[in-house]
């Protein structure tokens, strides 16, 4: 992985709603407050400001995080989200 | 369950009024500042930023929580409410 | 009871200024920032993001509390008001 | 004394500026941003959301309150305020 | 003296410019956004939210405050100020 | 190294897109609300009201922050940023 | 010395940029958002809040602040900043 993000950050990577792994949450989740995507890289915990957090979410994981938290990144033609694990609402099982 | 809430957040399923459990605060309730809903997925708790709160409410717990909290999806014709527990106000007994 | 208050949440049945046990604090009370009201359900203390709160006021209580706080439920033709504790100024004796 | 504050909060009197006890203070305070007042009822201590906070004043006390804190109420032509301790400047001695 | 503050609140008596112990720090103090003045009277520590602080000021002490802070008090023809000692910048050796 | 951060600061040399040692990550992120640079000095840790925090980026590394904070300087035709360590989301590996 | 800052707080004497120590860092801090001081005095550290905070600065250093932090007083000629330790970014070395 390129990218190791600081504390309870997670690098995420959107899923189109059509890849979501157990088909369901689609539409209006891909329109709405929340989006679906794949976790790619999982901050060691903590937060910087000195507070002790566990990391719940895990690489490969599918979670469901809120739209307009994070900061977009891409590389080439792919897109990532850097998201605080506050903003991740649930784990898609 | 598909979706398993992080930390102290709680999957809810809005009732329709009529089919509240013990046949009360309906109306008003459903047109104000709360609403009813039926508990679907339940947090491990503490917070995302590290404290510690345990979790009151269970799967299958009738609860009253605030209106405009939480992030709303669908799954199909179904619709969930994610919160966090701090919008749940009462359980139903 | 029906409804059962989560952490320092309180339910609150507001009365009319007449009824007031003591006779007193009345008609600036009604009109004003604060209200008269019986405690009928009470959390069990604790708040929702991990503090430690003990609950003061308990069931039968006559309390006086912040006017614009909590949220209004009706049953039929009854009218509540869950409140935090912490919108709850005084007991009166 | 009928009502019972809670935790840090304390039940005042406002003096009119000629009551006062040592005679001094009057014209600015009563017009300004501060008000005296005689302490009525004093709530237990602690906070409503678990702060750990002693009272510093007692019945009897002759205080010094931020004018636009606070609560009024009222018990027939006598009028009250309930303010939080934090709102007290200065005990008069 | 008459004023007893609470907690970590101070009563200072503004000087005016020309008073000044040293006979520095005149003209800009007295107009821009800090003042100096004597401290007359001290609390005895703490927070009214609970938090521990100590008092570095004493009775007698010189000070510069931020202008725009406290509440001023008139006994007379005298002026007083309420701070808390986070708005006390600096002792005037 | 001239410049000492204190506590949880850390100071950066902002890195042209093309110079980016993975070669990823490049055109959306000079856009966008993130960018790319090189950590030059780090602070020891801890923050300016007392919060414990470790330091997890180090001299050399090449980390992926926040576009709009921290402060700019300038040393002749050179520029640096000075961002606390809680802008700075992820380590470029 | 004629100023004892109290907590936190760091007496600044503001440097015309040619007089920089190092002679580095000099036309874009001073009309940016940062500037460079050379330290005057400094509190004996904590906070006016009760917070534990360590004073990582000594008389002598030449610190690079934060322009619009602190406040401004006048000795004569001489004009100084009161700002509080957080608003240093970096000792100049």
């Amino acid at each position: 992985m390129k990218l190791q993000p600081l504390f309870d950050r997670v690098l995420l990577e959107p899923k189109k709603a059509e890849e979501s792994k157990g088909g369901i949450l689609l539409p209006s989740v891909a329109q709405d407050k929340s989006q679906i995507a794949k976790v790619v890289a999982v901050g060691e915990g903590g937060t910087a400001d000195g507070k002790d957090v566990k990391m719940l979410v895990k690489v490969g994981d599918e979670v469901l995080y809120s739209k307009y938290a994070g900061v977009e990144i891409e590389d080439g033609d792919k897109k990532y989200v850097v998201v605080r694990q506050s903003d991740i609402l649930a784990i898609i099982k």
